[in-house]
């Protein structure tokens, strides 16, 4: 743990993730905790979102009996760290009882876990919480004992009378959605686990809830941020991922070799996503393939690489790249999207070698496809004194912004056209 | 209108749809009923919702000031009938109130407007709602005096105490959440907005309120579906898109001429799509071209067509299908994927001439796109004794489903290979 985070947060930190829910409000068989947003399954971007905060020391994920396999070979398939699989119960409540009682009362020198000063609870379904509110309602729960993230109504709430009729309805400015993530001091949500009733662990909802009624705890209230929001329906799993997609379209490095005119298409093109991408707040950069930076990009999680290849019928350049791309596991949590760039039209070259040679792509994107890297063809017309060159490259531009944003697997190995 | 329908409702129906918002919780700088899906305002989708149905007589529209001429010409460029634009107010309610205030008290010849006998309330940002909930909420209205949609709440509602902690938690199964549409005997929210405060004027936000606190109202509750929901983030911009594309991709229907080679194609194309949109719960159609089915498809609201020309370089089939298209208007509310289909390789052409053909496709393609037909090429490499055919036709199958899906406009003219 970085020192400065360890000063921050002054208190071990462990998180449970109850995921147990059977997701019968998204009309789907699959919970929608395992629902795939591109390929992989929801509950594992939620799971990552936690892993990658290292003053969080350990995550035990509650699943009920029949996905506690499912669980563990998402664990090892996308290699989360730090995790530990807990069976739930019949309810919420009792699902997330369990991942608690998974911290021994005392140091036993078998288990090897360590009950911490304060717990998150955070929902399996909520995949893009920031290290921000986390730290915020771990602080507070600290100071206050239980802490929980809130947000404005969307609609007024209202109640209705046995006949299904309006009784009254809530002033909406006065109350507030409670949504995920709380923390609590580790003792004080166990002892109110503890001390409820079977009603409670049946029926209720909602821990904050708990620490009030049985240790008097007033929890403090944060603003989250609209990310936070629960995927509950099957628009949600749309929305989700398409912020995905989003997020990962907003980088992308242009690499070429030395060789001359890949230098100047290698820039232009450079120049000309600069600016789409930059709308989405991503930049690109621009390098030489043997630049030493590339592995600095690859830390720096960019998913998007424009290969630019010398010669027109040679993909040596881009198996290079894949190379070094299943090297550094990048797209191990994410697609990769590897566009293949090719430069001028040899005239005389036949039609049907021309096929031949989009089949050579084709076949090694179909290979390449199960590593997770999506390999789309790109042909562009380049003579550097046409003064029609700057429309080729926009229209390049505009390809490659559309391939990436897409990230359409039933595409990859096509020859597209700039 | 409908003799059933007339009976069923009973009523003259009118529709007031508040539409004055800033959208300040999406982010962005367009109020999100503007924002373009697939290249129309949201507004237009809301406004088609409750156009179709034949028993509104008439939809009022309530924008702010600097908007009405936006609005004007949306309703004129997607043909939209039966709209009275009306200024609106300072809040959520005084825009309703204008709304409903256009409708005269007496009959005056001047006016084209009525007085109905129930009005509904509808947001412009719920484009999603179905004839069934609009016709449950009138008649329960009719009934009752008033009426509205509700939902489950998704999450537990907290009240906070001054200091920002937790006072109490709501119990969740006792409130629901009210939605739109809502609606009302006319002359008892009328009186209702006549009566009330400006305090509530200013700060209210519940139509159903003010009918229980002016009119003595008890609205009748009337639980909706998942679909109703309110546009409001980002990413509900982005479950909207997800929803209408997955909405344009039930129907796919594919058309040949008479020549052998095409209609075994097209056959051997629509018996492979029918399983990929039946998953969809959609439907393949399998047309010749001259069939007089044709119209019927229109009507029945399929927006993708694959059509196969007999030969490689010919897109003339394709040209008059577009022209087919455009005169039945039906891109005017939905871009429509035409994807035209070449049989055959010629080995003799060269790989330039092949070229020159694609550039003929991309211009034709660039035409056709300003009529929102957004056209696209697949070379399908056919021989009916091939062992390979049906992993090929499999092949096309996965193209053509991922462009219907996507329906991106950057990949248009291009031509991709099975």
């Amino acid at each position: 743990m970085e020192p400065g985070k360890l000063r921050s947060v002054g208190a071990s930190v462990a998180a449970v993730l109850p995921a147990g829910g059977s997701g019968e409000r998204l009309g789907s068989a699959t919970p929608k905790q395992f629902c795939a947003l591109l390929g992989r399954p929801l509950i594992s971007y939620t799971v990552r979102a936690l892993e990658r905060i290292n003053w969080i020391s350990d995550i035990v994920v509650v699943v009920s009996l029949e996905n506690i396999e499912t669980m563990k070979s998402i664990i090892e398939k996308y290699g989360h760290k730090r995790i530990t699989v807990v069976e739930g119960g019949m309810t919420r409540h009792r699902s997330i009882f369990n991942g608690l009682k998974i911290f021994p009362e005392s140091k036993l020198s078998s288990c090897p876990l360590q009950k911490p000063e304060v717990v998150i609870i955070h929902d399996a379904v909520r995949p893009f919480v920031e290290e921000d509110i986390l730290l915020k309602v771990v602080l507070a729960a600290k100071e206050h004992g239980a802490a929980g993230a809130i947000r404005p109504l969307v609609s007024t709430v209202v109640a209705s009378s046995a006949d299904g009729s309006l009784n009254h309805s809530l002033e909406r400015a006065s109350y507030r959605a409670s949504e995920m993530p709380q923390a609590f001091v580790f003792d004080i949500i166990y002892q109110a686990y503890h001390q409820c009733s079977d009603y409670d662990l049946d029926y209720g909802t909602e821990c904050l809830h708990l620490a009030l009624k049985y240790c008097k705890t007033n929890a403090k209230l944060i603003e989250g941020s609209p990310d936070l929001w629960k995927v509950t329906y099957k628009r949600d799993l749309y929305a989700a991922e398409s912020i995905i997609k989003d997020n990962l379209s907003q980088q992308v490095c242009v690499t070429t070799d030395m060789k001359e005119d890949a230098v100047q298409l290698g820039f232009l093109l450079h120049e000309t996503l600069k600016n789409e991408v930059k709308q989405a707040k991503g930049k690109s950069v621009f390098l030489c393939k043997n630049d030493n930076r590339l592995q600095n990009i690859f830390l720096g999680q960019c998913y998007n690489f424009i290969c630019i290849n010398a010669k027109k019928s040679d993909i040596k350049e881009t198996q290079q790249l894949v190379d070094i791309l299943e090297n550094a596991r990048i797209s191990v949590l994410h697609p990769v999207v590897l566009i293949s760039v090719h430069l001028n039209v040899s005239e005389n070259m036949s039609f049907s070698s021309g096929m031949e040679e989009l089949a050579g792509i084709k076949e090694f994107a179909k290979e390449v496809k199960k590593k997770h890297i999506l390999v789309y063809g790109l042909l562009i017309h380049y003579n550097k004194d046409d003064p029609k060159l700057q429309e080729t490259i926009n229209s390049a531009a505009a390809i490659i912004s559309a391939l990436i944003k897409d990230r359409n697997p039933e595409l990859i190995g096509q020859l597209l056209v700039a």
